[in-house]
């Protein structure tokens, strides 16, 4: 299969979400995780506090509102070394509990094995996964049994991880490398990492991959956000009223704002992009007449969900 | 309770954590998470990408290498709301599955309430939660019966939270905005959170709290961290052998590289860190004589886990 099914500009052709996870699936394919600024759906920011102009003054508030995704047009160009070690080193220092760092990094230089782990291949890969061992060997050296073998041990694991991942993609952004992160790590056969990485049999789960490198050309446009009612809630939850949600559905339609996975949703029949998105897009994680997903069953294989489940 | 009992420095001064943790519940108390730059855990960083200086000279790694948490001494001081709105609106850029912005965030600018939620209070809160029920409301209003009810929903949606979570972390501290993120969420009696906020009783769920605000001082230290053998691993994982966890409980020992929650573990009795650190500090998430975790129940009252667990 040489054209990549998980491209973004492949799938606006296409009216069935099905046909394309069944190609995905094959090339080892992953879920769109979509980065964007600018476009109507990202508003002007204040900048630097309180100066009001429509971009925001501030560097690194610059950096994250250029966040955008790279898909499947990266350069056959490896990362410099030096560059690599700066992003590994700035994305340590996000907050963990504890500070027990219950993560491990693998860097990923070779390019077909990036290919079979998440689909996707640039310049190297991080996959994230959230993992205990070298805590629990540094406990077996001194003689302590520790067993972290409960979903809040996982949960914690993951908030751990994934903040270092985030922390990771702005320092690449911020030093000119374009990045995917993609969840494909968790489509087609998941066992397959633990054998071509060879992962710890138990308290160790990918989580995330990172595709760092460098795209061969621009992002026609970014992806916008809602920001408003829905997202962020005042002081309480708020539940949308029925004309709240009927002006999200039609934020979803406004083309101009790129909150959709695609700009021919109507072209193909559709009434709404959110028809089409619940309709043609949203797949079942539970396969029929399964009661169990492979991510629950690698959880619990993993050690990561205690007994009562 | 005047005095925080989760507040780092009041920590270095107790042996066991079960103290600890009985007082931090009655608070509403959490587990730390630390962040921290400088030290000798974190080591130069070369700069813009190949420069080799010891500080980078680009402005966004700048900001990355100088986060780091506040404990429990935020001033009594609201964040403008000019800030605080940059902070969401960069936060929400971060990359999303299917961009379909899975989470809920909830501002909180009543300090009591702060306290109640997680612990602590400083200039307003962040209650990040994995969130499907606008997506539900959408489909709902559409005639579609959207149902994401796996263990799969839910960590695509923790996925997509805490990727925004962090962004705001970063965003917060390029405005000169302390911060402090925390789990304490997950402790004492988690239906709070439901009842104060009025949650969604399904596929919404807490994941973090990010107190913002500023600080009554600069930290004296910031914590270090480990960002080699053992975290980052080379092509595929990497075990650790006897010597090299030997290595890694010395650099926990080593007390300038602030990679520890204290200072005083040998004057305590104890011949490592990590021996306080597993004896004294790491809690049973499992109650005993119980099967299941609260988060493990919730989850599954929330819809998160499928029928098979």
């Amino acid at each position: 299969m040489k054209t990549n099914p998980n491209d973004i500009r492949s799938l606006n052709s296409r009216a069935s979400r099905r046909g394309f996870l069944k190609r995905g699936m094959l090339a080892g394919g992953s879920l769109l995780f979509l980065a964007g600024g600018g476009g109507r759906g990202a508003e002007p920011v204040p900048a630097g506090g309180a100066e009001g102009s429509s971009e925001p003054a501030n560097e690194t508030l610059k950096t994250i509102h250029r966040l955008h995704s790279t898909h499947g047009n990266f350069l056959d160009r490896p990362l410099p070394d030096e560059t690599l070690q700066a992003i590994l080193r700035a994305s340590v220092r996000a907050a963990g509990a504890s500070n027990n760092q219950s993560y491990s990094i693998i860097v990923v230089k070779n390019r077909p094995m990036m290919k079979d782990l998440c689909g996707y291949q640039g310049g190297c890969l991080l996959l994230f996964c959230a993992d205990y061992n070298r805590m629990k060997a540094s406990a077996a050296a001194l003689g302590y049994d520790y067993q972290p073998g409960t979903i809040v041990d996982f949960v914690n694991a993951t908030i751990n991880t994934l903040l270092v991942a985030q922390t990771a993609v702005i320092a690449a952004r911020a030093l000119g490398v374009d990045s995917l992160l993609t969840n494909g790590v968790h489509r087609g056969d998941m066992e397959r990492h633990w054998k071509l990485l060879d992962l710890p049999a138990t308290h160790c789960f990918p989580l995330l991959a990172l595709v760092l490198g460098y795209a061969d050309r621009e992002p026609a446009f970014r992806t916008g956000r809602l920001d408003g009612l829905g997202v962020v809630h005042d002081g309480k939850y708020h539940r949308l009223t029925k004309e709240e949600t009927e002006e999200i559905i039609r934020h979803y339609d406004d083309k101009e704002r790129h909150l959709g996975l695609n700009t021919d949703w109507d072209a193909q029949g559709y009434q709404h992009y959110l028809d089409w998105y619940f309709k043609a897009w949203v797949g079942r994680n539970l396969k029929p007449g399964t009661t169990e997903t492979q991510m629950l069953r690698l959880l619990k294989r993993s050690g990561f969900i205690e007994a009562g489940a």
